[in-house]
């Protein structure tokens, strides 16, 4: 097209043009629906129930848009049954947690807020019609100024913030418009009512409609990222020192970079953990469920994804160790790495199937026991004068990231077992057997164990059990912090 | 209080008890204000602009009750001055980029939904009493749906979101309304105007009462980090490798965690990034500043940080290898972290006052030919007999990272010169000397270059530049890359 209108003159060249286009335009009109409708249909294939919650939101405008339509329903509130569809559209979310969460801020709010504009309303008319509107003026400007400073508190913002919104605008409503309407009394009855009528509706086909929890969510969300990770720690495992001549398949490649999403998810669980502290009991969750826990260990896990991240910069970059260094660390290293996976799988499966994660634990021990023999392999050394130390360094450097990894995967694993210990997880049956065993083994292995980690003083957290179930695991877990 | 209850009978127990409560409760109550109003100052201290914030929101919102408080103004409005009240506390942000789009995709989504829900009304209405209901639900229940899942895409999320929201109510409310009130085009009219006006208040005190730019925090937002990142490193610097006997002063130390806060910035650029989109041009910043590239130079920013986290755990673990190593790397790690602390602080200072980050270039050169000396070190050799490769894995570590985040330094560099090039950065006026003194440099230690980063291929952002001002500055980093 371009080339057409060079070679053309101007006012015949306009013309053309517009020609083309006009011609293209319903060509390019096409595609584009054809581009929204794609986009409708990926969205709604990521996530089905996204889907669902739009008919639930058409659904619940609907049961509530009834009071205009029917005749006893419409009389008994009025114009103010638009209060009703308000609530609808703003307090209907996605999951049960906010929706819950939005419509009690609402209904408090208005109740509080309602009940102190009213008392504001009569203290300034009692002062006479010319002090009356300074002094409504003036409990408007404080109260504005009050709440919304209020807001700026973080664990305000963080429960409570439309709440407060809330607040501002019921409080302003109901006392000005007590300056111009006479039924005050009646008419924050009615919005109340309306309002809370509005939320019941919402809260119950957020409920009771293929409910979306967001506690679930989050538990599964934390379940997910240490299955991305141990995902990682085993393809890498594979990938080490591995030739560049040999081609990986793709998907081998997708896993490897799976992690990354891990490192941004910080915001997300926040959100999902704040939601869910508003949530009923349902399913395998109590009402009182230990989300903050979930926090922790997404904390511990974005740690060890940043660590994942660095080891990352290695897969693609040829190392150039001689092939003896190669051949000496790769056995062990690859060993940690795979250890460290399968505990992260293993924890994961824990969290998702809520049971007590016990061989999680026989696979930290493997993990340590290999960076002990890569610990006593270096240490044994081999004939140093041939090695240059500047072409040692990236082993070095993966083999240190990978001891720090293990840490961290131990510590992740204390974080589930504590998580274990304050949600009650299941006992799995053959737990006795198993722990019976690797008490054995570390009893056999703590002889010889110190200095395993050069890096040394890294902090590991205690792990505070109450439970007694969990003891024997618990014991491991102390023991093995001496690594 | 434990002991005296454990000691007695438990109805006496009861009385004391409530006794001493009801003694404590003044004092209780006491303490209570008194750590309000100390969070209270706390919150006004760490950012005055959330008081005057606070306040003029109560200006806005006395200004608009004005409406209902005198007469020609009510009479014109009547009660649908209501809207323009909600509008104010609702549309009210603390930024200027945020108030502005709210205020847009209210005032927009108002008018098309409005529109629209004007003509189903006619549409349902021209059914029959009967039909109409049925209709005008339909009506409600496939646009509600359909508006809710278009809240799902990305971009429209990121953008109109709160626009989506009054669409849909504002259709439902007008659409249903016309089922029982006779004057819909009166009243969709007096709701559109009312909500222009309130959106008009609040984006002119928003504007012209002290305002708070989006655009302004996120510019500064990113300098800042930039200079935490730096601060961390030359404080690095004097650290690596110091005898644990030596005590470090409290300052020195909070320097050191300082950049924590940078790992978990993603979120916040990102908003910030959102709202300076719909700010006008204002200060140093015109309407259509590159507020993407920030974003960009935040995730470089980011890795680096990640890195640096990374770096970080050797910093409190005595790291046990031999003096004689630890002596040889120790000079040039001192240096390669110290001067890329000062890239990033120069960096830092050229985008916080618009200059062209000039010497900035030169840190990183010389990080460089450290980290090239530090490599021809460890090629030369010593004695290897002696060492205990295990008690080289950290050194080497460090020595790895340290080579890691000078990559990461230069990619922000770059990410800085095209901001600079994007925006129009000022020149400073001792740039040509310094630029050809570098070329110099440069040219003179091109030659033996290669070999450098061991870990080789890492990806490193081809600079774009549009200018022929930054020519010269660009063409070295082009060179750099090499290295």
């Amino acid at each position: 097209m371009e080339i057409t209108s060079m070679n053309n003159e101007k006012p015949s060249n306009f013309f053309t043009n517009g020609l083309l286009w006009f011609k293209s335009l319903p060509e390019k009109l096409f595609a584009k629906i054809v581009g929204i409708a794609k986009q409708f249909k990926k969205i709604g294939k990521d996530d089905p129930r996204r889907v669902i919650h739009s008919l639930k939101v058409g659904l619940a405008l609907t049961l509530v848009s009834l009071f205009y339509y029917f005749q006893p329903l419409y009389n008994s509130f009025g114009v103010s049954a638009m209060w009703a569809i308000m609530t609808v559209v703003v307090v209907f979310e996605f999951s049960v947690g906010a929706t819950l969460g939005k419509g009690l801020n609402r209904g408090m709010a208005t109740l509080l807020a309602g009940a102190l504009g009213v008392g504001a309303h009569y203290l300034a008319s009692a002062t006479g019609k010319v002090v009356e509107p300074i002094l409504l003026g003036l409990f408007v400007f404080l109260q504005a100024f009050a709440s919304t400073f209020i807001r700026f508190f973080p664990h305000v913002k963080a429960r409570y913030d439309y709440g407060m919104l809330i607040f501002i605008l019921t409080f302003c409503l109901v006392s000005i418009s007590g300056f111009r309407v006479d039924e005050i009394i009646d008419m924050a009855h009615k919005r109340l009512s309306t309002i809370l009528l509005g939320a019941s509706v919402c809260v119950i086909v957020s409920i009771f409609v293929c409910p979306v929890w967001a506690g679930e969510d989050l538990h599964k969300l934390v379940a997910q990222n240490m299955e991305k990770l141990g995902k990682f720690l085993e393809g890498f495992g594979d990938e080490i020192f591995k030739s560049s001549e040999v081609e990986e398949s793709k998907d081998a490649k997708k896993s490897l970079v799976d992690y990354k999403s891990v490192l941004n998810s910080k915001n997300t669980e926040e959100t999902l953990a704040n939601f869910a502290r508003w949530e009923p009991g349902h399913g395998q969750f109590k009402y009182r469920h230990p989300w903050k826990q979930y926090l922790k260990i997404g904390g511990l896990i974005r740690q060890c994804a940043c660590r994942i991240d660095a080891l990352n910069g290695y897969i693609n970059s040829e190392i150039k160790a001689p092939e003896e260094i190669k051949g000496m660390i790769k056995e062990t290293s690859k060993k940690m790495s795979i250890e460290c996976g399968k505990a992260l799988k293993e924890l994961s499966q824990a969290v998702r199937k809520m049971n007590l994660p016990i061989s999680a634990d026989q696979h930290v021990t493997n993990a340590k026991n290999s960076a002990k023999n890569l610990n006593s392999l270096l240490k044994s050394g081999i004939n140093w004068e041939e090695i240059n130390l500047l072409e040692v360094i990236p082993v070095a450097a993966i083999a240190s990231i990978l001891t720090d990894i293990v840490i961290c995967v131990e510590e992740i694993g204390q974080g589930v077992n504590e998580l274990a210990s304050l949600a009650n997880f299941k006992r799995s049956k053959n737990k006795e057997i198993i722990n019976t065993k690797v008490v054995v083994e570390k009893i056999e292995s703590n002889n010889n164990i110190e200095g395993a980690t050069t890096q040394g003083s890294r902090k590991v957290h205690a792990c505070s059990s109450q439970h007694d179930d969990h003891h024997v695991v618990i014991t491991i877990n102390e023991q093995n912090m001496k690594l």
